[in-house]
């Protein structure tokens, strides 16, 4: 028998328990072609919320009744297909469930790191990793001496671009909320600087003293008023980077705010969004520095790691009620 | 004697004729390692309410009782200056004057097109012109086959836009107000499409029918309300020009609208401010280029020539009051 979660019901906004329920299904025969991966431990990610939405995105939305879509890592354990054989670890697109059959057009990688706990394939080695390094590198184009910002500072994302920018001899300034964030960027992170955007009166004004020469990388993953007040304090040539919006329950309709034409213009700066599938290209390099900094232990990560199946539901709220200090996966 | 139109008191929006005052003062004697400049044309620009205000910008703003600082196009009547001799004819920073005195650090070229009128200087061969080429090129990157989107078609950068963009393979759409604007895009600038926004009751739609596969290269000229209609129109990969913001009145304190983060990330697009100052290096290549096209017949352009230093003080204001057909000069 295999379990699964699959999408009940459409959300509007961030998905939550409601929308999803988890069903039991007898396993077909593997067809030729294909091979069978029990999964070890499914990704939550807070793109997860356009995997369902109805609003125009980068990809089809999950229809109802189907698998919920997601990074997962798992070993294959029956397979009909030449390329891939029992034992592999594979990570790919094999959705909230216990066993998926593939014929390979799922599979992202093959595992290479033997000596890396398998979890970190969705996290610092995956997902996260992969978009903190490339979206920083390749939007953001940081160079040595510059000041980066980073909003969702200790998030899975943020806390991986802030180490790396300060790898490349960047000065680094996270924003996040509550006092142990703040404590986490410090101290596990080595941020700089650590704004709480929750205890800020003046935001933008804090910023200002925390980037005295302007910021000039701002790594955006919230969009909203945090933004908002990074934007008032651009140097001349910023480069901003879109990487997420968890601050905007919903987009439709989209929110106001401030405009930023003058912001752009004036500073002659740039905004640009990030896709990870945009840029598979450069995924394997990019794990090959990660992970090599990983091993030199100049880059720490953590992990919420949630226990079985059920907990799948609700995880995704979760993420956006704050409760995760980490990157969250769920072990099967 | 010198007539000159200072600055008299600092507009918060858009200055008006009475921000300025008309002054006669006695020509000094002049210093030595000057030239003295007898201006023919001045230059009436949008940017210049950008000169005047106190919120933040590229340069510092011009001072209470200093001349009004502007781009002018005149002969040298007198020279002190081993480098500048009467009868030079140069473009440059002189402002609403009639005569400036200069050490050369205001020039900004000299004039090598005898055959082309004097007053195109000021724009299909100075600012208007060289932005449009640079802005459209450098920044928007546009290719043969693509989509190119303009805001204020018709004025003397964006009709200079659409029509490269034309000559560069593109298909083209401006979006402009009035029918008279609408009929000169159609039948005079070549676009493939011309759209009133003042006329469409949903002119997000009209721009969704005028560009099917979607808009790759969005050159504003506006903001406001034409932009959020052509930003939810966004082809993949498209890039979004900011080279002005003629429909806000006033960005202190900034106006609100719809957030644009879920645009650029959901079509990984970008948007960069464009300011003519920064692409010197590449001015007299770009003014090879458009006078070439001129000569060729390819590249049309209109001039509205205001009378005398007593128009200047109004000229600005009247830009935004939508007054002029084509690029705004003063002859002197």
């Amino acid at each position: 028998m295999n379990r699964q979660v699959r999408l009940r019901a459409r959300p509007t906004g961030i998905p939550q328990a409601e929308h999803f329920e988890i069903v039991e299904a007898p396993l077909p025969p593997l067809a030729d072609g294909h091979f069978r991966l029990r999964n070890a431990f499914l990704s939550v990610d807070p793109a997860m919320r356009g995997w369902v939405s109805a609003v125009a995105n980068y990809s089809a939305p999950v229809g109802i009744g189907e698998v919920m879509r997601s990074f997962a890592v798992g070993e294959v354990v029956e397979s009909r297909n030449k390329f891939y054989a029992v034992g592999d670890r594979l990570v790919g697109m094999f959705g909230w469930q216990h066993y998926a059959d593939s014929d390979g057009a799922d599979v992202t990688r093959r595992v290479r790191e033997a000596d890396i706990p398998l979890s970190a394939q969705l996290g610092v080695l995956g997902l996260n990793g992969v978009t903190a390094l490339l979206g920083l590198t390749r939007l953001g184009d940081p160079r040595a001496g510059e000041t980066v910002v980073v909003s969702t500072a200790a998030g899975s994302v943020g806390a991986t671009v802030g180490q790396i920018a300060k790898i490349l001899g960047c000065r680094t300034v996270g924003i996040t909320g509550g006092p142990t964030k703040v404590a986490l960027c410090r101290e596990e992170f080595g941020y700089d600087e650590a704004l709480d955007y929750r205890a800020e009166t003046d935001l933008a004004g804090a910023i200002a003293r925390a980037c005295p020469k302007g910021v000039d990388v701002y790594f955006d993953n919230t969009a909203g008023a945090v933004s908002d007040a990074v934007m008032q304090n651009l140097a001349v040539g910023a480069r901003v980077v879109i990487c997420g919006t968890a601050s905007i329950s919903s987009w439709d309709p989209p929110p106001m705010g401030p405009r930023v034409e003058r912001h752009l213009l004036v500073k002659r700066a740039r905004m640009q969004g990030f896709l990870y599938f945009d840029h598979l290209d450069g995924q394997e390099d990019a794990i090959d520095r990660l992970a090599g900094w990983l091993r030199e232990g100049k880059l720490v990560h953590r992990e919420d790691v949630l226990e079985g199946l059920d907990a799948a539901p609700d995880a995704i709220a979760g993420l956006y009620r704050g409760e995760n200090l980490g990157k969250r996966v769920i072990r099967l």
